[in-house]
């Protein structure tokens, strides 16, 4: 009677619902006024601010993609780019976010994420599953030009929002100067024009000392 | 030196970052535990819910349209449906969100929501002003096969989302199943197999006591 293939498809989206409660180290710009316990003290700034979560992010990203296709270093599908980075995090629901430089929680990031990507793409219809699991492995060998781009924004965008933050989650975790650059000038691989900016980016925070040198 | 047209393209970025303060009416449908402002009664139930945001409710649509693609009722170009829907509420961010059911803001929403679209698209380089307002305009004027579609996503993600929270928006507005029924059924229009899902949905809501008939 039930359309079953859509109940898959339904129940993939529902569980989908859970990036919203997924929080990221990096924190959004815009301030907004939830009440006491949504802010959080800036050091002794008395500044507010919320971490962002995954839905945020992905839909950042997406929109990073369409807006900045122009500066793919090689020429890319960009509706493959757009469906990459909106499931690219979805392995979170289950795995949790490893932030980038925590290296004991990298040790044990790919097993989980095996586990998670299993259980969390497999409950959609089999072509399906094996669609959106394709876009996630890409993403994460970062060997087709589309995973390059989708690799550089995933970067990008963070830094940017830290950045409007006056560095905070950097200084946060005592990142510095060399620690972000080299983490990051995978960027260029994906895109030299958006490198050359990022670079010139975070020489700035560096400048002002929100990064170590 | 520096790149006129990336700056403009990340200023409208950034701006975008203002979707993740944006709240509307619909609820999350995962708890989270981010402390107690975060949480309001349902009712006397003692449920904690927080409100979806704008960037959340488009990555969601984002994340429908790549996966329900098949059920249009006309072929479309799924790439233009999720810029579409990724792009449709960036005008929120200067006229506010218009809850459906509210007749008073409906009559100053088409204004309010113009100069938004004049401001913000304008951040963009030209070409992609005209790009991202032809989108929004197309997504609001329902004329074409894509809008229809992602017109029809736009009404089912809420009401899903609600569905699977005992339709705690439709109880606080005091919204009737008629109602639901006669502002919904365009999805109809965009895809027949998903408002025939939908409507045994909405009924099923009205059998459980959450729509009055």
């Amino acid at each position: 009677m039930l359309n079953e293939r859509l109940e898959k498809q339904l129940n993939f989206l529902l569980e989908a619902d859970r990036m919203k409660s997924l929080y990221r180290q990096t924190y959004i710009i815009a301030d907004e006024s939830r009440g006491d316990s949504m802010r959080e003290f800036e050091g002794e700034n008395e500044k507010y601010r919320r971490r962002e979560n995954d839905a945020e992010h992905s839909f950042h990203l997406a929109l990073f993609a369409m807006t900045l296709a122009e500066y793919s270093n090689e020429p890319v599908d960009i509706m493959k780019v757009m469906k990459m980075v909106l499931v690219h995090d979805i392995v979170e629901i289950d795995a949790g976010d490893t932030y980038c430089y925590d290296k004991e929680g990298a040790k044990t990031k790919a097993q989980r994420e095996q586990q998670a990507a299993d259980r969390l793409f497999g409950l959609l219809p089999e072509d399906q599953n094996k669609e959106y699991r394709g876009l996630w492995e890409e993403f994460e060998a970062r060997q087709t030009p589309e995973a390059r781009f989708a690799a550089a924004l995933d970067r990008m965008q963070p830094m940017l929002l830290n950045y409007s933050r006056q560095g905070v989650s950097w200084r946060e975790h005592d990142v510095s100067f060399e620690e972000v650059h080299s983490r990051n000038e995978h960027i260029g691989e994906g895109s030299g024009t958006l490198w050359e900016y990022m670079e010139r980016v975070i020489s700035d925070a560096a400048d002002k000392g929100w990064l170590e040198r």
